[in-house]
């Protein structure tokens, strides 16, 4: 059974339908002037509760942050993330890169967070306008954190505060987006520029599309240059309709909030389940769709010898594995993960010890 | 009916479905390690006759384009190419941003050609290891070109010979091989590596995928830094399987080829038709899917009044259009578009030169 | 004695007093905060007779003229400038590397300079906010251009209108912009922004200095970037004094003004001299400090043999040479130059032909 | 008094002496074909006892770090460095501009220096090869440190010994590598390629020069591309003189031994002087020419009031300045510093502890 990424589930049936029959249904006009394209921006104005969003649908999530980070700091600026953030450490310097060369700057803070305190002491420092020093400009966070944790609208809040008063952008990878809006449970609004988000990327690779995300600004004079920078960068898709009309799904009939809590609550399932067995370690908060955690090895093991494959994280050292549950991760199947880790739990008991 | 462009096309039902089965198939290994992508790998080493053949599918046409390039030419480098070519003239200077900087050069020819004699001239320039200079670095084709017309092996060969005698890498432009390919009638081979490319565009998108382009390097040392330059911008797909597959079903059972041919005897049927009204004048060759030409105005004006509608090409005031047939064009609807356009030529004539 | 450029002769003793009389002065602020900057800023304000005019020193005329079209162009947009201009041919890629890949568009037009209705019939075309096609931005011009030839305030207003009238901004590289001034007989105001000029390359480096331009701003907003740009660059230089004396010295006294006269004259009295000889053939105007002639062979041969050295320009085939005259060449060295040439000419004559 | 900063200095007389006679000699070849530039070469292979160095001046200490940082890393490359070093601090992001687009990574240590077991653990960590990670690829150290710490051979033979085991090169910033060797009285090859460095930037401007920089290569093969890079960058000089002349008088009679020498001595009497004075605080080690101090507030605003000016360093709150002494700062201005610091310091005594 495969636990290992969202990225290698497959695609929604509602998902899938809507990429066929855009496709069967002859020609449109291409780069994005069909009527899909417009269509899902007008979805999203309504989804967002804002009439003056920008979207820019593109294909991949990184290409979803540097196309929005580009448009927030320039060459000579500073960009302030997490240093587990996905910018920082899985884009192979895609930031620097379309950006034409930004600084990465690390904030810490718990569980994959931008300790809001720790930033607004960063930006207090006198670089600006001092031409030696890169200049800040945008400030970077991600909506779940590459380790498990959801922002609250107070906490974005608190970010945006330090970020706007320096006149920096506020930038949210999304591409968790609609797991954290289940776990947070406000609207999308509350969770993006009603505290402080100046530009989104909003994922729906990891939720069910078949390779879509949008850049959605809220912010419509940080777009002016978007659509030459995502031409340049051969981002935009002559078919559009392909990733249009995957994000007109995605959000209709709540499709993409229906998956996310499916996929939260198998996380959580596999958790709870998992926490019943001593010795067990959470490595993090599972307040999306994923679990890390340290198992012992025996149960390591012998789960890999069942098929269950996961991915590692971090050192080799700390024995780190990631448990991703997705849009189409069965119950059952978790609850066989469970029986089975819980087996070789018991197995690796001293005999003594063991029940009966 | 639009005759616009062959991106405006839906896409073939074989490889619609191909992407629907591939995505309902459930969890595969992300960012190209499935076996999806291993087989179209393998599938192209076969049609190319060529085992040490490396391919990376990509999602367009630029990417495909300008990371080719980019592993072929340094920041200081020049790329030479005729003036008309995508690269130089649709992309957005992403060839300069991939490349870090590299200058496009520029040499004429026939139908958007590059002339090979005019090539070797440029090329003899004592600039090499000048450090002034721009650094003679790559040599860029269009086949078939911007233009209509298609390269033979033969010019293919005159080309390669002057590129390669100076060191350069030749990069061909593949966005509709498979439209040269049928008209030239030879093999993949002798069409690309056996006449001297060192790396390909092969363009799918245009002939009956949703969005899929691969870059075929028939020569691996170019291919060393491939997969850094694609990751970093932001063009590896994690559900990967969306391109492979789409590359897979386009050349099974000669797909490619059907669909090309098919759409290259309707544009020649629309010439064939437009030839019979006097004053009519073409712009170029046929040799591929599209015709270029220029109608006098109340057969234009007809046409567009009837719902017909096409691309301007060059200046406003050289009146030319472009009439795109693609994979699904119908016979009939060009038989229509001929008899419509011999109406309104009809009517626009002198009362008493009508006939009949 | 070297003919060959005038990079290649020493600085003018006022200049070189200078620069050792400001390191002796003791410590000065770094980094551009000290007085002689500040300085210099102002005596240019008075002589282009433009009290907001902004002027940054840097140390090469590539830096110069890069920065300068950074800040006038982006990424996706396209210069304009003729073929063997120094940016295209010179500049090692340098337009493309700071503007982060803009692409150069070349105008045609007679002794290297831009043709003013090609360039309008060009900035005609249909390309703004077609987000495919590189979007114009700026124009690039060299005065006097690298073949010889100065362009009259006139010349410059009507390749400005063009420019301005599709919003682009005007760019002269001014290298030799001195014996440009010299030539036309203006003042530098009427030769820069009241012709049309948006920003200056003003080289002193050719004409005296030991390595010194300014980027000059006649419109502040566009230096807006300038400073982190140049940072960035490695181009602020700590000790700035060094860059800023010597273009104080320069402009001092009309120092630049009688160096390039002198060449210029230098150049004219080489023509002059070179004239008389029957079957040399002048390869462009003289209208500054050097002479562009093929020289029939045994003359050419001659004078290497006597240890003139020169440079080779175009290609080999056409025996182009460059006599080059600097703010220091005697005329005593010209006059023995012609009268060397003029033996070696009657040498080569057939016996019968020589005079008695 | 200045002590705020090296690079406010004036020149060495001799150094201004060589300048002076070079440019007053007449043409030479341009862009670095002269003799000067050829023969201080050698002395520099002589000097580092390395027949097969190669040395690239340039003009300033940013423009050598970066073009040696350039020749090291590809743009999806990381850069390993102490949070504190001039390339992640006071490049404006020109270290970005020129790899096109590394990533800089912090690894901490004390006084300004990698920690060679913090630089082995992060190296150790599994990501080579793996393209979604930036790829290891140089580290950089400042010998001396911005902190005023200078690095045994031992240390650096120890960063050099994990750099290597994983590929990586050893970048030495150089800019007070003179005060350095003062300090840790060895011999410059001991200090550099012996101990393991692959590149040297081997800075001259803030020990006596006008601006000039060398970037020495030990690793000939990294250099392959220096040449291309420097031209593009706009950092070749045309009288290239003038920066290689400044480095000859440098090196010659151990002028930039004499000069470290005096300046370290100088920033010793300094912290001697002020050691003396209760409640003075260092905030770093004084191996080379500056000193990081808090002063009492009374002794610091008295010393502003007597006309002494230093530089803040740090966050403001922290008090602390850097008091930098240079090639010609005088032993009576160091004593007067001490003696009106005192005297400040007694002012600002409660009444009853003052003495006598």
């Amino acid at each position: 059974m495969n636990f290992r990424s969202d990225n290698e589930a497959g695609a929604h049936p509602a998902i899938i339908e809507a990429v066929s029959g855009a496709f069967r249904a002859g020609p449109v006009h291409s780069y994005g002037a069909d009527e899909w394209t417009q269509k899902v921006e007008r979805r999203l104005r309504e989804i967002f509760d804002r009439p003056d969003l920008a979207a820019y649908p593109v294909a991949t999530g990184t290409a979803a942050n540097v196309l929005a980070l580009a448009c927030c700091c320039p060459p000579w600026g500073a960009i302030y993330c997490n240093p587990a953030s996905h910018i920082a450490v899985d884009e192979a310097n895609a930031p620097q890169f379309y950006t034409g060369g930004a600084k990465l700057v690390s904030i810490d803070g718990p569980a994959g967070k931008v300790d809001a305190r720790k930033l607004a002491a960063a930006l207090a420092e006198p670089v600006y306008g001092v031409v030696h020093h890169p200049q800040p400009a945008a400030v970077n966070i991600s909506q779940a954190t590459e380790c498990g944790a959801a922002y609250s609208p107070e906490e974005i809040a608190a970010i945006a505060s330090a970020t706007h008063r320096h006149g920096l952008k506020l930038h949210m990878d999304g591409a968790r987006f609609a797991n954290a809006l289940s776990f947070v449970g406000c609207t999308p609004a509350e969770l993006s520029w009603k505290a402080g988000v100046d530009v989104l990327s909003l994922g729906a690779t990891k939720n069910g599309a078949l390779g879509a995300d949008a850049v959605v600004f809220f912010n419509r004079e940080l777009a002016e240059t978007m659509r030459y920078r995502r031409r340049r960068a051969g981002h935009l898709f002559s078919k559009m309709r392909f990733l249009s009309i995957q994000l007109e799904a995605y959000v209709a009939n709540d499709l993409w909030l229906r998956n996310a809590r499916h996929a939260n609550a198998m996380a959580r399932r596999v958790r709870d389940g998992l926490a019943a067995i001593p010795s067990v370690r959470f490595r993090g908060p599972t307040e999306i769709n994923f679990v890390l955690v340290a198992l012992p090895q025996p149960i390591w093991d012998g789960l890999v010898a069942e098929g269950y494959s996961f991915s590692r994280r971090g050192a080799p050292s700390e024995g780190t594995i990631r448990i991703v549950c997705a849009f189409d991760t069965r119950e059952e199947d978790v609850d066989e993960l469970i029986a089975t880790a819980k087996r070789y739990a018991a197995d690796s008991l001293p005999i003594g010890a063991r029940a009966g």
